[in-house]
């Protein structure tokens, strides 16, 4: 159920947002469904930065929080009791929350976020689409309440920057990004294993089934289409995880050349789940739309049937169409 | 041949380096061999710099320049003329000129460079080891210079700074790095079209190579060491080029657990030319020093002969010997 902006809802300024917290006790941090480092890093940074004024805060998340990012939950407790505030970091709308944290959905007292979608569901909210991730405005609002900038705080930041930025490789990095990057550095961010376990390191499992995945990579219209896929059977050969399958899907339209780049990773049922990524000039969410999916301009899935082959011919078709209409055009 | 440090080299502030570039005239600035984005993006900014000054001047580079590149060398021309003053850029030893520009070996004026390994060959030498990149020094040189810092040079000095950390993540990335990356921003380098080319665009030879690459990985000492090798045929039936070689070093590091990342790349001589990547536990240039090679403590090379089984037993050896000190330790 979305909740509409009640008329009472307002922005705040990062001063009026820290002075909320601080004069606040027994605080809830919310995270998204589905966490990843910003939301984890922020909330994370927020409570160290929180139990520093004495504060008891507690972070809660509907998913279990990755292995990977162990380093920035060291020392952090997640006691249980009732929130007298609510806080959501990085939560664009309530409905992120997921059902386990649903009932706190209505109940969100402050909200710090960079998403220019923000549904401003929050009483208060600090919404900052300029900044790359949430952890670049927790910056400021640790600055603001004379927190303690620690190693571990310094990692907590910095690691929402690497990971909402793609390792600073999306147009979202500013100069602000990296000078707060900067600072981390100063204050101790360990950036190069936040980087290698983020973005480098790779299972022997997910070594597996990239090899199996690019042995299936055809490529069809001049290169400028290329298609792979994953059958159930390459994955349990490969003992491939779904954390290990991350990003498989962007590996067709890394190919140089490459415009629409697909994906067809088959089901319990048999069927493919197809993504479909593309450059500037194609928008993926039309060509998937065809078949009663969606998704956004450079990054959409539908679901196709007919084996491999009839499902690489159903989705070629479609990519043809958009070619030849690109040649009409 | 290798020339050996006269006595009358001599380590120069930026400032002398400044005074004797523009006391000059009819400079030429020297890239490495198979030459990467710092050496010529060194080369590019300090050519502009120059040219603001009104200098003739010209990039030598025994390899031809990556289409990759060309954002860097918009304008940029290649003159040919006898030079009154050379200058050296990103290059740790004369050897690395290669054969067609060897004839500049013993007549280096000045020398810019971050490695630590560099043998002092020039005249004259900016030599700054913790520097991440030349591009990092170039930075101050330019400044120096009083040279404006245009969107162009920014592209060039934003360059060097990410292809020689790896996207910012090698340990060589410092907070200094960052700043200067910052400051680069503001002067309107483009950093995400930089690098979307440096680091996520995969020509379709290097697909096919990194297929072949990945076939030939092998593990080692409980999966902490990783072994790759890549011969000339290999080469050949990928259709891969200098280019399309580049960073295929990095892979068997990436795997998860692995502490000691080899690659072995057959040369025309049927040696092989050995990459060692290694995290922070282990110094890569020591173990090629043992072969006459050498690096920086994380990524280091030498030459080995035997065949791949042959030079695969002598760096594995030279491998056992880590982890047993490792263990002793
Ligand atoms: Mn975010
Ligand atoms: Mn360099």
């Amino acid at each position: 159920m979305r909740e509409t902006m009640s008329p009472e809802n307002k922005s705040v300024s990062l001063h009026d947002a820290v002075k909320l917290l601080l004069e606040a006790d027994d605080i809830y941090l919310l995270c998204h469904q589905y966490p990843d480092g910003d939301t984890l890093g922020s909330a994370a940074a927020l409570y160290l930065g929180l139990r520093q004024k004495g504060k008891r805060v507690s972070i809660r998340c509907g998913d279990p929080i990755p292995q990977k990012y162990d380093y920035m939950f060291e020392g952090i407790e997640f006691p249980d009791f009732e929130p007298q505030f609510i806080c959501a970091v990085d939560i664009a709308d309530p409905q992120l929350l997921g059902q386990r944290l649903s009932p706190y959905a209505q109940r969100v007292d402050l909200c710090i976020d960079h998403h220019g979608s923000n549904t401003k569901y929050a009483r208060q909210y600090v919404i900052r689409p300029e900044a790359a991730s949430t952890t670049e405005i927790m910056y400021d609002l640790l600055f603001t309440m004379e927190a303690e900038i620690t190693s571990q705080i310094a990692d907590c930041i910095y690691t929402g920057i690497t990971t909402d930025t793609g390792c600073f490789r999306y147009t979202n990095a500013t100069s602000r990004t990296y000078i707060v990057a900067a600072h981390m550095m100063d204050k101790g961010a360990d950036a190069a294993m936040i980087n290698r376990v983020m973005f480098d390191t790779k299972s022997r499992a997910r070594l597996e089934i990239e090899r199996r995945v690019l042995d299936t990579m055809s490529f069809y219209f001049g290169g400028k289409c290329a298609v792979a896929y994953v059958t159930r059977e390459m994955v349990r050969q490969s003992g491939a995880n779904d954390e290990d399958m991350d990003g498989i899907a962007a590996l067709p339209r890394q190919v140089e050349g490459v415009e629409i780049g697909v994906t067809m990773r088959e089901k319990e049922d048999g069927s493919f789940k197809i993504s479909v990524r593309t450059g500037p000039k194609v928008n993926a969410s039309k060509i998937c739309a065809e078949f009663g999916g969606g998704g956004h301009p450079g990054a959409a899935g539908c679901v196709l049937t007919g084996g491999v082959t009839g499902a690489k011919h159903q989705i070629l078709s479609a990519v043809q169409k958009v070619f030849e209409k690109q040649e009409n055009s």
